[in-house]
């Protein structure tokens, strides 16, 4: 079974290989795919952005993802299963977005205490001592005997909802990308103004001068900002979570 | 039949696991080998580059490139075959350098059309809906049918000259690597100063003290300039496609 | 038999992949695991530090690590044996600290004139021409037909000591990683005090409010200092090496 890994731990240190190293002692056959080590810190909402975006594009597998701000204090460790597969990670609200792509979170368990476990458990590095043993153990098929626990209890990450205030929509900005662009949480819509700055609609960033703004339709459909050439994160001061004013007219 | 992939997705975000992901579902046995996607954005020059300069150290396979700032326009998409290997990716010249390592393209087709995309195909993202299919399904040493096209007709990237002034080469800046050592496009020579500062030929860094330039032979034997325990690109300001003068004597 | 790779390669440019296309080439089914190639560009007690913390939870198997300011110069190439494993990489301390996590290195060879290395052997690019083809012909169960050298002629890399000046313990910074948080060679104590700031023990980053330092036991139980939510590299201007000053009472 494929076993894929996305998390916040960058792509320079040791402690993406050694997660990897952890996952060949216990199941050396498994292919492990990476989808991307690159979340900013502790950014459990554009982490669970991008596990959901990625996972429809990925066959069924075991599905680990670590950013998790939380670690070493209360959050529950869980193993979520959502149709064929199988969501590993914190009980942090990271999981939740990927489970409804596959019809939601149909059984949970409570990983916290696994058997699987590395001992001694690390307070800071459960991604090593806890995630990789179970989704290991997972991929190679072996079953669970954990604590299940109630599905509608997993915690959710607040939902942000864009607003009208007369002919401005007020929306956020659901994260940066590489790149600077920012996804925004507003419909597509007549905008001629973002943030106080002349925007253009167009389907690509080459349909705009170089240097401007063009709002479009991201690759999963969403409503973006990017500056052609350019990060409109910077150019904007914008960070996940920030509002973003988009007027028409 | 190995796998490869080049791309300037960057390390960090979901893309290039989608990609894996996309290949995965496809060929689920085959192995893929990443060439870095750390190439500056949209810098199709420095893509090819690095793509001709690795091809050579890697067993012969499909080679798939993304960098691709025409991506949603009327710019192509394309399998090229050279010697043994497919090489798939825009039509923007990013391939080409690549194909020349092999003896030139020897076939070539627009698979913007492929019956293997993925469908919606995105306006942004042909990476995941276009090129990694159909890099899969030549992975899996399936037959094209798409329509073949002229190899004369390939898009190929304006070739930077470096010219001689008097005593002074003109040279440009081909590539700026990860530590910010550039490399130049001009021939090693007897060289005293670069951009009005003094330099020293050396084989490697280490002949020089920290902090001073160095001109040396790089792995692949281009000329290129270092600073030890520094960047050359950062002390001097320039990026790829930039002019840069070598004074002799 | 597994291979994994860490480098101070950075994760963007082509070398690691060109690297993995070498190991390809030679050992078709070696499966080769990733261990960082973030390691700050020539920081070998970094590199030697994330790769004895990684490898005892990675197979055993052969460990290509490449950091390398001496590369071209007169430093050697090695591979050392401990206990099951092979270590590859320049003679320069990488490899000692991991060799130690497993007894010690018990037999070493100069590899620097293999003839598994690739020709011409480039001034620059050890990894590629000499330590790859070594690892990916030792990952095959070769043997080794290279002059055998004296494991205590191995150049091992000045050791960093703490010391104590009335109520104050001087340390140094062994490591900076990816969060900018500092590992230490303290001792955990009462500190009341870093380089001049107030300063919690915690066991986690959360145990402090946002902005203020802690001091806790990082993953691998030594001690470490964090600002919850920031980075303590930046915050007090250390890297790896540096002296800090902390305070009891």
């Amino acid at each position: 079974m494929l076993l894929t890994f996305l998390s916040d731990y960058g792509p320079g240190d040791e402690y993406v290989g050694v997660v990897h190293g952890v996952i060949a002692s216990i199941a050396p056959d498994v292919r492990v795919v990476d989808l991307g080590h690159g979340v900013p810190p502790q950014d459990v909402r554009t982490g669970a952005r991008r596990l959901a975006r990625a996972l429809p594009f990925v066959p069924a597998g075991v599905h680990l993802a670590v950013v998790d701000p939380g670690v070493g204090g209360s959050r529950r460790a869980v193993a979520l299963r959502a149709g064929e597969r199988w969501l590993v990670g914190p009980d942090n609200g990271l999981l939740i977005d990927a489970a409804e792509r596959f019809g939601g979170v149909g059984r949970a368990f409570d990983v916290g205490a696994s058997p699987w476990r590395l001992e001694p458990v690390s307070a800071t590095f459960h991604g090593r001592d806890i995630f990789a043993p179970v989704a290991a153990h997972l991929a190679l098929g072996e079953g669970l005997d954990d604590t299940e626990i109630d599905p509608a209890g997993l915690v959710r990450l607040p939902e942000l909802r864009a607003r009208r205030e007369g002919d401005t929509v007020v929306a956020h900005v659901l994260e940066v990308d590489g790149f600077g662009n920012l996804r925004l949480n507003a419909e597509s819509g007549e905008y001629s103004s973002v943030a106080g700055r002349p925007v253009t609609p167009g389907r690509t960033f080459g349909d705009v001068p170089p240097g401007d703004l063009v709002l479009y339709a991201d690759s999963d459909g969403g409503l973006a900002l990017a500056v052609n050439g350019g990060s409109a994160a910077a150019l904007l001061g914008l960070r996940t979570g920030d509002e973003v004013r988009l007027d028409a007219g």
